[in-house]
Parts: structure tokens; sequence; C-alpha cells
């Protein structure tokens, strides 16, 4: 019922690889009237690694009866979670809806590993991970709400895969395009992901300059935005080609 | 994946009818090692208004996204929600996951006059509702955590109906069998219904004696349970037919 | 700064007292883009007497330093909220920004006896009230989030009274319209009062007619909101005058 | 290690019988500068039945091992709370510390059957309670923070009785004073409770006069508390034996 | 009406620049009963960059309404925090009173260059900041309670500056001195900066020397406080001008 | 009466040293059942520092009342905090419940270099720990939920040492064995330390047999748990002496 079905150009990733999270957020916001569209309360594991761009790969989990659980009375004999992480497409970015519980991690090391060797791009989880100190060593970008050792089956059950998810405040369609850096995830729909590309690549050209005239001195009051006399300056700056110092 | 197709017979509704949600919960937890059946959270609209047994019927809100609201640039054509309500069978209890959202009122007194009409025996929603006044004077009784006046589209969407959800921190399965009174909302695996029934119905038969035993005098370390001479006495007494003052 | 000096008609407050906070929402969230405007968290003392409109008048709290108050070394010789409770004109609701503490009162009886004798409409804190024994006994309809027996200089003291302010996560300045009933409080843009109870008072009537539909049988996926069908029969009505039964 | 030895003697308790938590509070704050005695997050089961006052009897739970509960391959054989409930004077107050946790309910009827046989005062718990609609029946006054279904074994296990505890973020001595209205339940040290009275009680009588004039017309500014010429005709009208109407 | 003119002198500066946040709160709470002046919730952005002292520049935000945002139908022409940026003094600290939002980043990247250029001592805010990774390379610290990509506008409007604020639980007045390390922040008034500077050094020193005793093997329990024996021989070696390995 | 009489050997918290926190929580749930005993919402100062193994030495931390604490007006002249940190056993790890309390510090460095010097394995707190650059300094891995520069009298007491406490939602009973690494925290009981430690250390041969699967490419849902035809590669491996690179 909700779908979105827009083909998202290799390009557009390329783009949205240059342009920061806060940048997305503004032009979601200013230009489009999506204000909720940024996953709260998780973190990347290691801030050195945040950076990622690729299409969503949704994954829900449920809370857990304890007679189907490993160990329990019924155990299901399948986990989704297995399949879905056998086959995700190369580029790929994992969102599991944990419903913010971080009592439990939702994966760990071993998964990750073929996360990493299947080439998913990233993984964003609103509830815990385990195995973290093995998982630190990995390449994959992982942002999460906490650490929790116990496995997930602990207190979760995998419902669902590549449905429509919530994660940390976020409607999540499977495609749905994932950028994330240090300030956090933002999910954008895929029939704007071009429009948002373009226009944030343009706004952070134009913040680059006001920085520089900022660290230079002058009052955001008049720069930032730029006024009338700064804005015909920027203006010059782009028509003779953004030379640099500019 | 997690299915659970065991049919539950009238006679155990009947039976569940005459059982508290404090005794069922003893029941799971004890026989079953189930600690996790009770919806937290959730409070009847009306506490006199709070029992209900039946069927679940479930309903999954997930965050909206702007556009796709009413009033937005893009809104779906279609609300689940309001099929789902058109076709509730008589006897069904709707059981919404809603996230935890209170600031916002899933239901109002239109679309509960409908469930009126359809023969609903209960809601429960981890959120909230709105339109209370006139709901207070319906006759359905109503699980929620709060009031909301928004219309849910103000931060929800419906994603999915008859989906297995989580509510309150409990995996319902829709067909699971939800039981309410006044101390909350308990939802058993319809496998287990049978057996909890019969069993919470022996239990409640015996705690009521007990009750007479600790109100002329008896004290609870040997009464309850009751020790060896006590558990005689209770025996004796069930063979005896129960007479009435016993 | 953030400014609103429009005049709202007595009769704009009157038809708003016939119009619900659920309508209100709806109105400020469909036809305005206005999401949060309900004051989250707060309930009536009273359920059966939580209706009011009036323009706000706002009293802001900020944490205590223990030696500015009362029994403190230093304690402070003037309190605002007594001088803006002498001062509130008739009609006005106190609108109070607790920052949601609930460990104590902000008001007992005596100061809301005195609001009672200057003719106030009513009180929203997003916080604690006190002597709620007394406050049960009395006309004025009080929203807060909780009990607090202690006063409230044990943890706060009044910054201001009559600017803008934060309550229950709602912008309030002074003027706004509040509208309370038992769903909540909403609070009303001077600027947008005319227009929102003009069309909440024009959705009501059309929803009382749906309402009475519903409870004949109309399956709400037809009638809520009406198809093309049932939009000619309502119309045909609003024709006729709306005659009784409608 | 943490003692209080005071005999509070009969007269007290009577005496706080007359006086409000709300002015309790206001003289252990302004007179002796505690700050924290006022019980958080805790209600009335009937709002109606909230008043008592007697010496605290503690009961500390800790988090349970499902080894070690009923159902469990270790059950304890003594379970602490139905010795502690056999023997509970005349009188006194439970005081239970559950550290918040609502999902289970520390007391259900026959517990509370046994407290009411016993003499008990009142019950105060910072957690849940259950069997709510036969307590409610009960004549006990019991505050707690929610309802909870599952028993206490679900989650908890007594760890201790008559030991010092935490509830809701007080120090609770054994024999400490506990005051409850519908305002909340506030703890006094015994040693202050015989200066607490009579001051409260002091305190009360002039807030009764000072009502009187607020509902009378005049300004809190000046009245509460008076200033020069409300004192001097506060202080003529005690001289003269408090008239009544005065 | 909440005010305190004192001058601190830049001495006074220095010799704070030289105390912990530790020992300040025990000089604070001790000598002084102020137990309530670290603010909640906050950690620097870099622990390796969090010492700071300076006084207090306040911004106070409330929540935002849509029409008013940047994007909305009425934006607010003036931004009050760009004002504020620009008129800092050298050597003060920007405390920003968020309500705890850490959904959105107050300050980004350009108006911390901005701060930086200005001379500004650090940043507090209870709620987020945004472009974590270029605020990184920056040289001023800043304390937040987390990380959020949204522009401010998303949800906050900036009501007021340099006025009475709370921040994470604290009252700050403008000119307060704000001292801050790696265990968090700490807000002084000024009337008590001369006497809370000179007291704490002079407990640092002392603890120096109790640190050196304890890593050679005294129990804490006879020199931290020193006894009889510990004091003396302490007093003695103030009295020999505190000689190195002492 | 609640306890735990069994001796642990030395050889087994060796072999527990050479086992995850994730592991053992797997074994704890999947073969005894106990789903709780992960210590919740705690963090290692130092992510490098996190391991430890050895028996817990509880400390039991209540709300403080004023007039008790330090600089009050009746001053505990005892505190047992010292006296238990002067007292605990090389190897020992202390294990504090604070209630979840962050606002303040239960140890600073003076403290913790009594604990370094004791020989002290470890700490975990459930609350605040203060003086965080030194005691990064230091050689003691140390768990918490955060750093808070006052003391801990500012709103706590030591209420008990060595006895049954909850800690983070876990029971821990004095000589229960404690693991930590950077998942966090998991609390044994003695009677299963033995047990866990064998099986977990079968479970991470055999893990770690997979992991180098996955990394060549075997599909999780084959090897992870290992399928009939993997499980006799891997039962072969095992008879073969688990040569390496197998």
């Amino acid at each position: 019922m909700i779908q979105d079905d827009v083909t998202v150009a290799p390009e557009t990733l390329d783009l949205l690889r240059q342009v920061s999270t806060a940048t997305i957020t503004t032009q979601l916001i200013k230009n489009h009237g999506l204000r909720s569209r940024s996953i709260r309360g998780v973190k990347p594991i290691d801030p050195a690694r945040a950076k990622f761009v690729g299409p969503a790969y949704t994954l829900r989990y449920v809370p857990a009866r304890e007679d189907l659980s490993l160990g329990g009375k019924r155990p299901l004999r399948v986990n989704p979670a297995q399949t879905a992480i056998d086959a995700i497409p190369a580029g790929s970015v994992m969102v599991i809806d944990m419903n913010g519980d971080t009592d439990v991690g939702a994966l760990g090391d071993i998964l990750i590993a073929r996360l990493v060797f299947r080439g998913a791009a990233g993984v964003v989880a609103d509830g815990g991970m385990r195995d973290i100190d093995p998982v630190r060593q990995m390449t994959l970008p992982v942002f999460c709400r906490g650490f929790g050792a116990p496995p997930s089956f602990a207190s979760l059950l995998v419902a669902e895969t590549q449905g429509v998810i919530g994660c940390g405040g976020v409607l999540v369609i499977p495609g749905d395009i994932v950028v994330a850096d240090a300030d956090g995830v933002v999910v954008i729909p895929r029939y704007l992901a071009d429009q948002v590309a373009r226009d944030g690549d343009e706004q952070e050209r134009m913040e680059a300059w006001v920085r520089r005239k900022v660290d230079a001195g002058a009052p955001v009051g008049e720069v930032y935005p730029p006024n009338h006399r700064y804005l015909s300056e920027y203006q010059a700056w782009v028509a003779a080609g953004r030379p640099e110092g500019g």
C-alpha cells in the first residue's frame, strides 16, 4: 500500500556521497516539508567510519515469546534474519526496526562478517549490537543505540524482511536512500533523491564560501544567509568559475 | 513464519471470561515459562468497563511521512485502517501497534461507532485515542496509553493489517486470545488457551477459599499457598462439593 | 521578536466553545500545516470539568537555586507569580512552563482561589499541582501532568510572566487562543483563530451527520470521508437546511 | 548505621492527621532544609481513600533470577514478604521499594486482606499492584505507580524486610512517620515529627484565614504571605480566640 | 527580577582554571548548600578539549511553529541567534536552553566558526549539535546532549538572548561563571565565585597530598578525610612550605 | 535468605577470561533459562580497558536526606563506603547499586586509587563516576552510566555493604562471578560458573571456525548454526585436533 517505485541513478548516489546529512535534512525540511527523516538516537560504533549511502534493505523485529525462541519449547525452524543476510544485494544498507530495544544485540561478528562478504554498505538499527570488539575491527559502518551482550532471541523475534518499517521515528520503505555520517542517518524517499542530491550539492558549495568569509571575520548576520551585498559577491564568484581562495 | 493455527473453542472463551488477568499471567509464567504476555503501559478509558475476551485482530502503524499524509503532496488513496474496521469479525479485539505514540489518537468516535456496529469485543492500543468524551459514552471497552487530540495522520501511517505485531512489549499474532480487566491486558497463544482457562479457573476457586480463610485470620504464611494441614482441609471441601461458606 | 497582534473577536471564542480539540487539531494540520499545537502529557484534574476557551496568559519557571528560595540565604523579595495572578484579566487562561517538573505543585488552593476571584477561564501547566482535594472542590478547570505536594520553591523559581514560552512541546505566545476538553489542550495562533473556528464548526456538522450514518451501518470506507454518493446525499441534506434526523 | 530511635507520641500522629502533605513538605523544606521527602510518581488507587498516618514498615525487592522464582529450578522456600505481612504491627504503613517496576503487581487481594486483618494503616509502593478490582472494594488506602497483572515473582524477589530503603527517591528508615493524602506521600524523620506536626497545624490555621480573605477579594500579593497590615489583623484575630467567620 | 551584579575579578577566573568541577560542586554543596549547579546530561564533543572558564551568555529556544520557520508561510525575518553570536564578548561561554531537544542541532560549523572568531570560551547546550565532523576540527570546547543533523528550525525557535534560563536543570543568570572539564559543567553564582575559587584551590592541594598517601597504602578510612594523626602530618607539611614528595 | 555458597575454582575464573559476555549470555539463556543477567545501561570509561573477571563485592546506595549528609545538621560519622573500600579482597569486583542516579559520581580518583592498591579487578555502578580525567589514567576497568561531578553525598547515602542488591536490572549476590568486556557486564551465579565457562569455551571454538567459513563465503543460513554437512566437517576438524587454518 505504501510504495515508491522510482529508480535512483548511480550518479545520484555518487553525488549524495559528497553531501552531509546536515545539508540533506535542511533540504528535506525547507524545500519538501519533510521534518521527520532523521533516525533518532543512533550513533556509529566507530565515529571515524560513519559515512555511507545506499538503498534500504529492511528487517523487522517484534517482542519474543519464550516458547518460540532458541531453547524454547516450540522454536521457529527458520530464522528470516539469516535468509535476509544471505540475500542482501551489494551496496544496500540493512535497516533494522528493533523498537528501541538495547538489552540485546541484533547482529554479532559472524552475521556482520557475512554482510561484509555480501558487500553491504552499512547497518542501522534502533536497538543494540553485540560482539563489539570484533565488529570494531571490521570495515562495515554500523549505527545503533547501544551495546547488548545477550543474543537477539533473548527478547526479540524477526517478524518480516523487506517490509515497510519504522526505525528511530522514521518511516522506511525498502529501497529508500539511506545517507549517514557523523551527525546521524537520514532517509530520502526515492522520488526526491535526485533533486535533494543536486540542491544539496549547490547548498554545500555556497556554505563553503560562507565559511571562508566567516573565518575571515564576516558577521553571520550579514553573510549567513548572504545579504544583498554578499549575494552579489557570491554570484560573481560563481560566474567567475569559483576560483580557489574565493 | 510465526503462526499458530489452533482453533479455540467458544467454551474456552466463556471460561476465560471468569478468570482474572492476574490469574492468567500467573499460569503463563509458572506453568509455561511465558513472562512477557502482559501489555505494558495501557489503561482502560473507563475502569468500570474494562473486561473483555476475544481473538486479536491487528493493525500496525509506522511513523508518518508528511507528503503521504492527508493534506500532504502525495496522500495515500487507501486507508487500510478503514478497510480493517469495516471488516472486523464480531467478537474480535482490535490490537493496535502505535509504537507507544501518545501525541495522536488512533481512533475517534466515528471509527469506534463502526467497531460497535460490527460487534467488536474491545480495543487495545499502545498509544493514544481521541474524541474521549463521546467515546466514554459508548459501550466498547478501550485500553490505551493516553489521550491525543490530533488525528493519527499527524504522526503515523497504517503499514499493515492482520500481521504479526508488537504491542506494549508483547508479541501478538492475529487470532491470539486477548483477555482484559482492571489490572490490564494479557495475550494468550491459541495453543495454550484451553489449558490456561481450565487451570486458571481451578486456581481462582482455590484462591477464593484462601481469601475466606485470610479474612477469618489465617496467616498467609500457612494458607497461601496452603501448607499440609490447610491443603487437606481444602481437598475435603472440594470433595464435599465446595459447600457455601466453606 | 515573536509576535502576533491580531485581535480575536468574542464571536470567534464563542464559536470555538462549540468545537472539539480533536477537530481543531485536524484543521490546524490539514489546512495550515501546524502539527505541534497540542500540549503533551497534561490531563484535567477533573475530567468532568475540562472545557474552556480563552487567551493565554503565560508564566515561566526555571530551576531553583537554594539560596534564592524561601528559607534560603538570599530569598527573592518579589514573587512574580503572585503579581501575575493578582493581575490576570478575566477570561484568560494561565499557561505555565514548568519544564515538565512534577516533583512540586505550581499552584495550591489559595492561588487558585484568587484565579477564580479574578475570573480566569482555566489553567494549564506542564508540571504538577498541589492541594488537590480543595482544588477539586473549586470551579476552575485545571490541566497538569501530575500532583506534587511540595511547594514550587522546592525546585523552581518564576523567571518571567507574559513572555513567549514552551509548554508541553508547544510554542505559546501571550494572547494565543487556548482551547481545552477531555482530549487535551490545543493552542491556536490568533491570526488563524477565526478561520479555524468556522472551518471546525462546519467539519463537526458534517461529522455528526457521518456518525448517524455509521450508527446505522454505513461502512467508514464509504462514508468517512464521504464518497461521491454520500457526498451528494450530505449536500442535499445541507441544502434542505439540515433537517433533524438527516 | 543509619538510625533514628526517637519515640513518636500518639498525640503527634493524631495532630499529623489534621495536616496536609502540602503543608508538611513546606515545613520540611523551609524550616529543616529537607527537600526530598515526597515519594515520586505514586498515586492512590482510590483518590477518595488516600489519607493515612503511621510508622513505616519496609520491604525491599530486587530483580528476580528465573531459577529462584516460583516455577523455576531452584525456587526459594521462604517468602519474606509473607512473613512480614503476617507480622506487621497494627497502625503501620507498609512501604515497598520495587525500584519503580510497574510490569508486575507486588500485592494482590489475598495479601492485602491479611494487611487489613492485621490493622495496617496503608501501603505505598514505587511500583505496581494487582487484583485492582477486589482491592478497590477493600478499606486499606494503597498508593502505587500503576497496575500490573503479573505476580511479583515475574520480575522481582524480596531481598529484605525492615531495612533502610529508597522508595520513589526518598530515604525511608523503618519507623519514619509516613503521611498521605490526595497530593501524595511524605516521609518525616521521627526526630522532627513533633515539631512538624505543631508548626504545620499553626500554618494551616493561618492559611485557612488567608483563604477566606482571598475568597473575599484580597490580592495574594498582600495577604499570602500577609503584609504588615494583614499580619496585624491576623494576630488580632488569633488574640481574640479565632472567632468564626474571621 | 533575578539578578546578580557582583563583578568577578580576572584573578578569580584564573584560579578557577586550576580547580576541577568535582571540587567546585563539593564546595557549593558543603559550604553553600547549593546542590543543583551541575548541568545534567551534557558531554564534551571532544573529551580532550573539555576545559574552559567564563561568564555565561545565554540563548533560549522554544518549540517551533511550522509557519514561523524557514520555509514556512510567515518566516521570522530576524534570527536572534545570529545577532547574539555576532555580539558575544570574547571570553564568554554561550549557554543554550534547548529544553533537552536532541532531534536537531542548535549550531553548525559556520556559527561555531563565528564564535571562534569572536573569541568565545566555550559552548554548552542541553540539546543537540550538528556538522560534528568539521566542528571536531575546530578549537572551541562544545558540550551537548547529542548530535542532530536537522537544523534547529526543524523543531525550535529562539525566543530570547541574555535572559534567565534553565539549562540541564540549572538556573543560569547571564554573567554566572561557567566552569567545565571532563566530568561536566558547573555554574557558579557571581557572588560566590571568589570564595569557591580560593576554598577549592586549598581543597585540591590537600587532596593531592591525600592521593599520594593512598597510593602509598594509607587506608581511606584514616586519611580521607584525614584523622587527627594525618591532619597533624598534613599541617606540618603545609607549614614546611609543601615540600615536593610530601 | 538468598544465598549461593558454591566455591568457584581459580581455573574457572581463568577459563571465563577467554570467553566473551556475548557467549556467556547466550549460554545462560539457552541452557539455563536466565534471561536477565546483563547489567543494563553501563559502559566502560575506557573501551580499551573493559575486560575483567572476579567475584562481586557489593555496595548499596539509597537516596540522601540532607541532614545526614556532609555539611548537614546530623552528618553520619561513619562512611560505610570507605570501610568497604579499605577491606575489599584482591581480585574482587566492586558492584554498586546507585538506583540509576547519574547526577553524582559514586567514586573519585582517591577512592579508586585505594581500590587499585587493594588489587580490585574492576568496578561496575549503575550510576555516575567523577574525577574522570585522573581515573582514565589509572589501571582499573570501570563501568558506569555516566559522569557526575558532584560528590555522591549530594543525593545518595550508603545503606549497606555486601548485601544482596539490584544493579542495572540484575540480581547480584555477593560472590557472584562478574565478567566484563566491551559488550557489557554479565553476572553468573556461582553454582553455574564452571559449566558456563566450559560450554562457553566450546561455543567460541566452534564460532571461530564458523567465522572463518563465513569470511570465505559460506551462507549463514547453512553454517550458523551448521547444517548436517557443515557439522560433519566441523566434527572432522575437531577430531583432527583442530589443525590451524581449518
